[in-house]
């Protein structure tokens, strides 16, 4: 199980009359929220799209950036067209970049076979920021947000 | 013809009196924007700080983040010192680690020969926040916001 | 000597009456900061957890998302485990994807052998941002901040 943390930054839908006066509550509308994602590893690749626009909505925001972000240190987020092509090519990337029989110094300290998994995810980076107008995501049609379990 | 969207999350240079009582689409000066950048492909490396740069001063931002976010998953974003040299280096490198002329599986379901350029915009990533001061980016002399249309 | 950038997006820990009206000083609390961290180069990597956190709290803020941000374009940001074996890990995935012994065509602009550092630095990135609650950043027990000087 992964639970990447989402920030959203942003100008709410207006749901006031635009005079009324703004306490210290509402003048820095930030939401921190999660979702959950059960990842199995091994460069599990997992599509967090519809799960960062449902916040989005959720919290009644139109404009602003949504952080993605992934607590942990085998894990990543990027963009890709999330089609069965591309979910075999990213894996054989990161094989070829740091192999998975590569001796890795970690392994001495931990001994849990996953030395791989923390290079690759060092690599990658753990934070994406995704901005959104109208409450819509911009991204691409053919640009999903991605975890990839290491 | 890519189109990098910009957000600003910015403090506004004041321009009224301070004491003046904010409404609710002042509270949060947060801004999207974009540019148009012609770009051929085939890493193909744009240089966007100037472009960038002049958003925070259209729209009198005084310090905060401009994040700069490519729709699509064929060009990612990442800062280089832009000079001929190193415009050869990043395609060597990108060609070193995901081949153009290597097999992709995304060919399978496409057909459209760009394989190559998916995984690397995966490997580089599509957003990048650069934080600003006084109205300027902080970036190093040396130090250029590029997009690279794989 | 690296002075990696922090901007932090946040709301702060309340304390005044909510009722109180803000001005445009208040109605954006955004602060960007550095610290400052000596480095030699050659993928030296530093833990910059503490400092990150230290200033979140210096600010008094809440909630929000911190932007570390590297001046520069020889050094990158990720995170990690900090912990010897993967302090050897990391400079040896960055030898075999941009070797030390390369020829790279910047060195035909600057004779500064550093080309590997910049195509490194180019990979890596220069920015993460970490979402914070609560004061704290949302890193992982085994989750570092690190900067690496390329």
């Amino acid at each position: 199980m992964t639970t990447p943390h989402v920030a959203l930054v942003a100008r709410r839908v207006p749901s006031r009359p635009s005079n009324m006066r703004l306490d210290s509550g509402d003048s820095m509308p930030i939401v921190t929220d999660h979702v959950k994602v059960a990842t199995r590893g091994d460069c599990d690749i997992h599509d967090l799209t519809d799960a960062v626009a449902a916040l989005v909505r959720r919290h009644g925001f139109r404009e602003g950036q949504a952080l993605v972000f992934v607590t942990g240190s085998t894990a990543g987020l990027t963009t890709i067209e999330h089609e069965p092509g591309l979910l075999q090519d990213i894996p054989a990337l990161f094989e070829r970049l740091a192999p998975k029989g590569a001796h890795y110094h970690h392994e001495d300290t931990w001994h849990d076979g996953n030395g791989h998994s923390h290079v690759r995810a060092a690599l990658l980076g753990c934070s994406l920021t995704v901005p959104f107008a109208d409450g819509q995501l911009l991204l691409g049609t053919w640009q999903q947000i991605v975890l990839i379990d290491f």
